[in-house]
């Protein structure tokens, strides 16, 4: 079995939000299985001395318009949440603790969670938001609350995104297939036909 | 007959090269025709505080490594150019001054201009180089060496480079249609599907 596809994304990006729609199914085409890094944009921005899309003069209009277009072509939910962007600790922690004991539905906790950020505009900051968007799962709240709030998983985190940060993401979506990094959800024809060579 | 697709470009953008091997077929096939429009990066990035891609920490590595793959997925030549980028004043000149008789010859010009650069890394900065490519489309040297060095045609470049910039672009490639921004190579997918749905 191919090693798997990395993604790496962070819940308060749209184009994130866009990419988890198709990553999973784009690259199970190729044989290929995927896993989902979430990590702290804001943490690497602050190496990188990169500025939220939004905030950026005549890009940042650009942008908002863009994803509108860009949910409306893929068929899926859109409202741009405000506040946004907005700190992604909560659902980010949640995610790698679900993920330990059952990864396939932390994927579906993932696509809960961007679909109540980006697709209801529903701010997700709050531990308690993101305990009730995974209760629906058949995931303890309770549990998660707990979880969410400890050192082990707070540090397990922090060490995600340095090792996304090691490997060489600089934005997000992000995308690494045997070394091979791909930036953004417009490289997802490129990472399939990349992964196609590969095994041609 | 409906407006015009308007593709806003710079000689040194390689994305651009990109993008000008595509835009007429794609817009063709939905019943459009394509403007182009070269203008100055440079004297846009003045204002916009934005640096050349290949400058930036980790971005910069990874579009030099993309533009390589693309090249290679697109089936197009493919060199990274060394001076990059360059000042392109004299190759978007040369275009506006043909552009104004033989639109289509210009267009060929453009690309002859964009192949030497990124296809064989041959520096497009001097307007004899610029003469010396033009020459094979049956452009007189003498003449384009003369109309690059006017005044009119200097001015020319600085109203479109103008233009461009009041218009919304704030990257390479750029493309407007009917008022609707479109930024990026990877937007050829998306202006296609824009415009079969305004005409639908």
């Amino acid at each position: 079995m191919p090693d798997p596809v990395h993604f790496y994304f962070d819940f308060s990006s749209p184009y994130s939000y866009f990419a988890a729609q198709k990553i999973d199914w784009t690259v199970k085409g190729c044989g290929r299985e995927c896993v989902w890094k979430p990590f702290l944009l804001g943490a690497l921005f602050k190496i990188t001395g990169s500025q939220p899309l939004s905030t950026i003069p005549m890009k940042g209009e650009y942008c908002i318009h863009d994803w509108q277009r860009m949910a409306k072509m893929m068929d899926v939910p859109w409202t741009l949440p405000d506040p946004f962007p907005i700190p992604t600790q909560a659902a980010a922690r949640a995610f790698y603790w679900i993920s330990d004991d059952d990864p396939a539905l932390a994927k579906k906790f993932a696509l809960a969670a961007f679909g109540a950020y980006f697709g209801e505009g529903r701010d997700i900051t709050a531990p308690e938001t993101v305990a009730e968007l995974a209760a629906p799962l058949g995931i303890d709240e309770n549990a998660l609350l707990a979880a969410v709030a400890d050192d082990a998983i707070k540090q397990r985190l922090k060490d995600e995104t340095a090792a996304a940060i090691d490997a060489g993401v600089f934005g997000a979506p992000f995308f690494i297939v045997d070394g091979e990094a791909f930036w953004g959800n417009d490289r997802l024809w490129m990472i399939k036909r990349w992964i196609k060579g590969q095994a041609a």
